[in-house]
């Protein structure tokens, strides 16, 4: 077991917190750029609610809005672009994974001269790592991608029809504020796909690393179980503050280092969603939802010990021995069941996506990201084959 | 759930990553007070390599040596004086949890003109807590405390026959460099009670705590398994590379925040221990292997379904309900037979302690950290009969 492990993000945790948010961005700047998605948060009232308690501590507040769902480079050149005309020295992402993502661009964005598209990782020879940022504090809306205690940022250039990723130390936020209370007026269906986002993290490297990292292991079956736990109870009872903060809490931890240092060897099935989503603009999580048991599916029959102990953990499946593949499978089925059961879609065609562009998907993925032999990193590394192969069992 | 989490410890863990330690620390300072404890790092070896690693990055080296088990004051003042007579600008900790925290408090005093005993809590009216402290830099060679990776210390002073403590952020390590490959020649009875002090770590946490924390219930859950599953290994076969992995990377989990961020109310088994090893200098988790028992005993009492919960998820007892004491009270047994299967002393009069000072223990346990009205923090609070009474059963 080898590792290194760093995540300096403070976390502000509890419901009724979002009126510090204007006491703790003044730690770091008076000129907030407030970066926001299409409108729900000026709906809900959060909005006023946090520009207000900006204003109260003295900050001034320049808005960016409009941040869409899978976040485009040309939102993020213009946020960067205003965060420089209002001299902006602090970022507020105040929204769901999108607007947290884009905010931590735009942040590194603001203080680098040349296109923010060459910082995103997308298969070209010369990427520009950024080694600073402005300072974000990010305020999730929506328990899901864990990006608020994270380096990483997906973003997408509709131009190319490409969507991938950045991830390097100074995109980590100073602070997670996170106010379960913000989360209540999230609908049934975003509440499901996050309960699919945080659950897809964590089995990415449950399932895709060496092996021999036990108490990752109990973190992650921790994550998912209580994620199976209070999901439902949340997609039934919105207002049920106890499982909001619960799995917002799992979505956090999902994905912050704690459940993958020295387990993680690849994220396949989110590298294969972010080209397919390039192509259709679909919701990350359902795109996860349709891959993520077909992969499973595909790894388990070089990996039966890991899904065996999947469905014993998780489900309580009896197994005849480590190789049970039959066990595995069954595993995977209860998983496949779980989100259907909170109205996930499983197959692409519950999405109207339909078998045309499999190959191209495949050729796409490999193209952005391959281990040097044309293989996707993964447990086990996949060829252009098996992902074609994983697409077509998800039709 | 209401709570804030940071830690910026970053980890370095690896079998073989002990020649990093000089490219560490001259990321910090180029004059190190290298402290180690009474010398069993340099009949191991350990001590040549970290000399060599830190002299081929051109730090130069100063040497304080003999911290003992119980770290006191005394030393501490020592090894101040030392970094000061000789401008260290970086602390190096070479040693198990002792020479971590003697390390932490010599950082900050190396900073501090007052007397360090200031600086630890022990129920005065004017604590000095500091806010700066030279970077720190730990390499354990124990798996047990987690100093590696927080913020807190635990000092006596054989004077005033006080042990307590201190807990402040500028006593976060810089980086935590963990090569498991350095616990290998620990013997069998530290590593079992490195265990034990672990285990009783989260489960202070845990048992403790305002309770419904479902997510860092299971990381508990997870780190104990862990424990109970690799300790047992390490301590048959010390060359067990992977068990003394596994055991190291939980010591560090329990008590780094991960388990008990929103989790924790009171460390009463550590204070009441902290008063007894005052007065007969016993192992830490010596002490603590004959406390948390019967403290365990006594509070089942009172939150019976969360030692249900700890009887039927560590050890797969089956209970009639969660208000089962019978089934709570088989799971405390349970886990004393654990403690001593792996060689931990179960009761004062294993190590030849009577209860003719019970009393004080209680008194003096209570002077130094008091809820205000006269009670131990803990759930349930304890009045000085419930200390004696705790204290009688482990007799």
């Amino acid at each position: 077991m080898q590792f290194e492990y760093s995540n300096p993000t403070r976390v502000v945790f509890g419901a009724g917190t979002l009126p510090r948010l204007g006491e703790i961005v003044r730690q770091y700047g008076s000129r907030a750029l407030l970066v926001i998605g299409g409108g729900s948060v000026k709906r809900s009232g959060i909005f006023d609610k946090a520009v207000q308690s900006l204003k109260d501590a003295g900050v001034a507040v320049i808005l960016c809005d409009g941040i869409e769902p899978n976040p485009r480079i040309s939102s993020v050149r213009r946020g960067a672009a205003l965060a420089r005309e209002n001299k902006c020295d602090v970022v507020v992402a105040l929204g769901g994974g999108s607007v947290m993502d884009a905010s931590k661009v735009i942040a590194a964005a603001a203080l680098y001269d040349g296109d923010p598209w060459g910082m995103i990782y997308h298969g070209q020879p010369n990427v520009h790592i950024p080694t600073e940022a402005l300072p974000l504090i990010t305020v999730p809306t929506l328990a899901a991608t864990g990006s608020e205690m994270n380096c990483g940022a997906v973003i997408s250039n509709s131009e190319t029809t490409e969507k991938s990723f950045m991830s390097t130390a100074c995109l980590y936020p100073k602070v997670a504020l996170m106010d379960p209370e913000l989360t209540i007026s999230v609908p049934q269906n975003q509440t499901a796909f996050g309960v699919c986002d945080l659950i897809t993290h964590v089995t990415e490297a449950y399932f895709n690393g060496p092996g021999n990292t036990p108490l990752q292991d109990r973190f992650a079956e921790g994550v998912i179980l209580t994620a199976m736990e209070y999901g439902p109870k949340a997609i039934d009872n919105g207002e049920d503050l106890d499982a909001r903060s619960h799995i917002q809490w799992a979505a956090t931890v999902a994905l912050n280092g704690w459940v993958s240092s020295g387990a993680s060897g690849g994220y396949p099935v989110h590298m294969i969603e972010h080209t397919v989503s390039a192509y259709h603009d679909i919701t990350h999580a359902a795109g996860l939802a349709i891959i993520n048991p077909a992969w499973m599916r595909f790894a388990a029959r070089t990996n039966p010990a890991k899904f065996v102990q999947f469905a014993e953990r998780i489900f309580g499946l009896k197994s005849k021995g480590s190789d049970d593949l039959d066990c595995a499978l069954a595993g995977i089925d209860r998983f496949e069941q779980f989100l259907k059961s909170i109205g996930c879609p499983t197959r692409f065609s519950d999405l109207g996506i339909d078998g045309s562009l499999i190959e191209t998907y495949a050729k796409e993925t490999l193209r952005i990201i391959n281990d040097g032999n044309g293989k996707l990193p993964a447990r086990p590394a996949m060829s252009e084959a098996d992902i074609v192969g994983v697409l077509k069992a998800a039709l």
